[in-house]
Parts: C-alpha cells; structure tokens; sequence
C-alpha cells in the first residue's frame, strides 16, 4: 500500500495537538517526536487520548507489520543491555533502523540507559537509525502488553524494521513477550545450573535461541556443560509447528564475540519460516490471542467489578467457608443474578 | 451436628423418585442405594434432576467434609488399580470406609474393575466398606470435575471416611484433582528417566508424595536413581506453604511391599496439617478456586455462545487477519456490542 501523501508534512509545536491524519502522515514520514508523541498518546490514562491513539494505530496498520520481532529475555545479571548494544551494533551494519522497546517496569532500558546517569547502551542510543523508549508504567501487566504491542505497529510503520523487545526473566512477561515476537531469545550464563528452573518455568518451551554470555568470565567447562544441558533439555519438547529446530549456543556480548553467529540463526529462522508460511501463520495466531486475551479479560472484569456482584461474592465466600452451600450452589447464585440484571 | 431423624428411613424402590428429605436421610444413614441413585442424579444432564441434586448436596453438606481425600496418579502402566486395591486394604484394616471415585473417562476404575470384566480391584468392590464409582462422563472435564466434587460430598455424608481419587497423569485432570484432595500422591516406575517431564508439566510441584511403584520388577539400582532423581527435582521449588516437605518413597502395590510406609506418609501428613491449620484452610481455598473457576467459566460462556457476538468474533478475525483493524480496536468494538445489548 501506498503511503497517504495528502496531508502536507508539518513539524511538531510544543502544546499543540496534530490531527490523526498529520501523525499518520508524520509517522510513516519516520518523524521521531511525531512517534514519540503518539505512543506517549498510547500510554496516556486519559479517554480521550485513547481514541486518538486507536485511530493513528488503525492508520498505520497498513504500513506495519514488516518488520522481525526479536524477544530477549534473561535474569537481571545475565548481560541484556550489552548483549542489544551488540547486536544492535551488528544488525545496524547491514543498514537495518532499530526500535529497542521493554515490557517490564524493572528493565535495563528503564534504569539504565534512559532514566539512569549511566547509560549502558550509550552508543546505540546515539544513533539516528536507533530508537529506544523505555517500558510503558503500568502494574496491570495485559496493559503494559497491550501498549507495547500498539508501539511496535507504529515503530514499524515508521520505518523501523527490526524491533528488538527486552523482559526480565522474571514473572509472566516472558509469556507476553512470546505472543509479540517472531523469535524468542533465552540468554543464560554457565554455572548456574539452573536449567531446571527454565523447564519448570516454561521459558525453555518457548525460546527459539538459548545463548549463554559472558563466556569471557566463565570457565571452558561450565560453558560446555551449560551447552549440553540446554541441548538435553530442549530435547524435552516435541517439534515445533514451525519445524525449527531451538538452537544453543554462546557468546562474549561485552568482546562482540560470535554475535554474528547469532544473527545468522535469526536469519536461517526467518528464512526457515517465510519459506514454510509459519511466519505469517504465528503473527496470525497471535493476533488472535490478543484479541481473545482482551475479550477475556474486560468480560471477567465487568463481571467482578459490578457493584452488586462484589458484595454477592463477599457472602457467596462467607456462605461456603461455613459449610453452608457449596460453591457450585453459590457460583449458580452469582450467575442467575448477574445475568438476570443485565 | 445432628443428622436429621425426622423423616423415616424408607426402602428404595425402582421407578419412584424420593423426596429431597428421604435422600438426605438416608444418605446420611449409610444407604447405598440411595447414595448411588442421588449420584446419578448429579451426573444427570436434565435440569430437573441438577436442581433436587442442589438441594440433596446442600443438605448433606453440614454431615461432609469430614473425611481425607486422597488425590492419585500416574501414567497409564504404572499399577494405579493394584496400588489402590493395596492401600485400600491396608486402610480397611484401620475400620476406615473407603470411596474410590475417577476423575477421568480413560481410568482404570472405568475400563477395568466396573465395566470390565476381569475386575482389577475385585477384592475391594466385595468389601462392604468400600464403595466405587466410575469416573462421570462429559468431554468438558470442567463438568467431569464438578460431578466429582459434588459427589464427594455425599460419600462424605454416607460415612465414608477415605476419599480416594484416581485421575491419568495425562493432561489437565491432574490440576483438577489436586484442586479437591488434600493429600496428592504421584505414583512412578523406575528406569523412565522422566522426571524432567514431570518438572515440565507441573506434576511435580503439586506432589504430596512421590512412589516408585512395582519395585518387584526394577533393578536395585534403577530404583535407586529414580528415587535420587525425583529427590532432586522436588529441591526446585520453595518450601509449601503447609511446611510439609514432600516425600519420595518406594513399593511393590503387587506384593503389598512398604503400603504401611506410605500410610504412615498420608498420617503424617494430617497430623502436621491440622496441627498447623492447613488442612482446613487448602480446604477453603479449595472451595474458593472452585467457586472462581465456575465463575470465570460461565461468564465466559455467556459472552462466547451470544449469537451476535459469535458473528461478529467471525469477522473481526478476518478483520485483523487482513490488517484492517488491530486486535485491540476489534475487542473493543466486540465489548461494545456486548455490553450495550446487555
């Protein structure tokens, strides 16, 4: 599709507010503040906002979706701000504009690089083909989701076209992280042991790439090792409908070492996945779940924030802890009067 | 409190249907028959029987709860029938009653010891202590897991004193179990290696008690490793919050080797937990989660079975599929229309 060129290219005024059209325009234009002003409209609480965002998201859909979604994901410590200022230094040379993006309010991106003194991905940040934002605050986890997944279509219709999408490996953004990328990055560092926890945690299911950093600071051994217990673990999972085979590998972020390597098995990913459809297919499905995730969501929400239902639930509760009804009598209750209301 | 005296213990008779009062009398008076009609009732599809199957669980509800429901599973193969018929008969020789009831249409209760008929647990449906129920059928294991509870109860009220529970280590009915029992017991044979599946699949962290069973027919040293392997897994995951630690521990059901062993584990297990309150309060949380569950299932049946919004779910799909619409302004919009309707 053609870029909309009907509305004249303006420059952005402090206080005033663009129309839908004029972002649009700007944004597709790779106009930076007109970017930045819209997601901040994205993250904005304010109703009004919501729907100027709604309506520059649906104008831009149709210049989005070109890009690779990258999730990287590892526990504080494992080397995630330096791992991206290496790749993203490696993927920059092959001219490639990058949009660095975090779904967590304890990410690196957050302390580090955009609100600390110190930042670590010093150098990326100043490149003009680079744009970083900083995670969405939120403590509703589906709302930050839903944020970042509205700021990726717009860093993409910007131009941007590879998405890099940082998570602490910690908690369920993981699991959010997977349902907005194409391919899932696990980074470990040897000696841990903890391969385990990755299975018990389910992270080892959904990762594309296991790489282990800072080989620079860990013994030849403990790399091997932590090598061949991703390699057996991986082993527990049946083929994924993708038929890609989860690669392990490792790495010096902080030498640039084997970062091209790296790159090359996101590649043989995508070449693998566009040859095969499931590349599209994924970014099907997971529209689809977040569609239905939204659905769910708001439908359970207006049913336990009614008025009538909270205080019914609060004796419903007291009812069955004194063996007074049984909670499928009560849930039947709850219902009856629920749907009897609307 | 008192079981109800006042209306006369009546005989069963084929064709008439008995007032709510005579079921709960009689139920609470250790009458088979009527325990079993009042089931069917429970398991009934026609809306007239749900409602007097309420009103009989209500009733008996003040005489439940009184008993220890043991969860356990396993994989097809492992001895669940012959490990069952052991520890049933250990637990008969304390004058306890046992129900064994099925949570899954695949259990070896159902093929084996009812319809079947070689019965696996012959021994055990003679004794007049023990009453078995197949596993209620219904492809929704939602339904399948109400049935089941509900059930419980009026065994519970009929005397019966141990509740045991089989499910198949094979899909979701595990959760399902866990979520009405307050001991759960994982049965495994050695030499599988497999207990990193267990780890994947969350059996483990649910796990009371883990046995080795049909050690008649393993190595020494195969028993061993499982027993070091399973030891080890259980290290993964934080102290419960009963402070129980769970155990792991070996038999042969077939020789009726180490049974006392693992009674001895279940007993331990009450003691320390309605020492320290535990019991009751899993008990509450229990009926809690199944009070949310019921919830959240129905208010999302509502929304999805809507006519209109089936078809407008159909084309929003299409929607984002062509890049029309963002999942989230299709969502919207769907809300909209089901909340207005309302």
């Amino acid at each position: 599709m053609k870029k909309p060129s009907n509305i004249q290219k303006i420059t952005l005024k402090r206080g005033k507010q663009p129309s839908v059209n004029e972002y649009i325009t700007n944004i597709c234009d790779g106009d930076i503040p007109f970017l930045s002003k819209a997601i901040t409209l994205i993250e904005s609480t304010n109703p009004k906002h919501k729907d100027i965002a709604t309506r520059i998201i649906k104008g831009c859909l149709p210049f989005a979706n070109k890009s690779v979604r990258i999730g990287i994901t590892g526990v504080p410590g494992v080397g995630k701000s330096t791992f991206i200022e290496a790749l993203g230094h490696h993927i920059l040379q092959a001219s490639k504009k990058i949009a660095v993006l975090a779904i967590d309010p304890s990410s690196s991106i957050n302390k580090g690089s955009i609100l600390g003194d110190k930042t670590r991905m010093e150098s990326l940040v100043r490149n003009k083909n680079v744009f970083i934002r900083p995670s969405p605050s939120g403590n509703n986890l589906g709302g930050v989701a839903r944020k970042t997944r509205e700021t990726i279509i717009l860093c993409e219709a910007a131009g941007f076209d590879t998405i890099l999408i940082e998570t602490v490996g910690v908690g369920q953004s993981e699991t959010m992280v997977h349902s907005m990328v194409d391919f899932f990055l696990l980074l470990k560092i040897a000696g841990t042991g903890d391969e385990l926890q990755g299975i018990k945690r389910g992270i080892i299911e959904m990762a594309d790439a296991i790489v282990i950093n800072k080989i620079d600071n860990s013994s030849k051994a403990n790399v091997q090792r932590a090598l061949s217990d991703f390699k057996n673990a991986l082993h527990l999972y049946p083929i994924k409908e993708s038929t890609w085979q989860p690669k392990v590998t490792s790495c010096s972020a902080l030498n640039n070492q084997n970062i091209d390597a790296i790159w090359n098995i996101i590649q043989d990913y995508l070449v693998l996945t566009k040859k095969n459809a499931y590349f599209q297919t994924r970014r099907n499905l997971q529209n689809e779940y977040w569609l239905l995730e939204t659905l769910n969501q708001n439908v359970l929400n207006h049913f336990y924030s009614d008025s009538k239902i909270k205080l019914e639930l609060k004796n419903a509760l007291n009812t069955i802890k004194n063996q007074k009804g049984s909670p499928f009598e009560m849930a039947d209750i709850l219902l009856n009067s629920y749907f009897k209301l609307k």
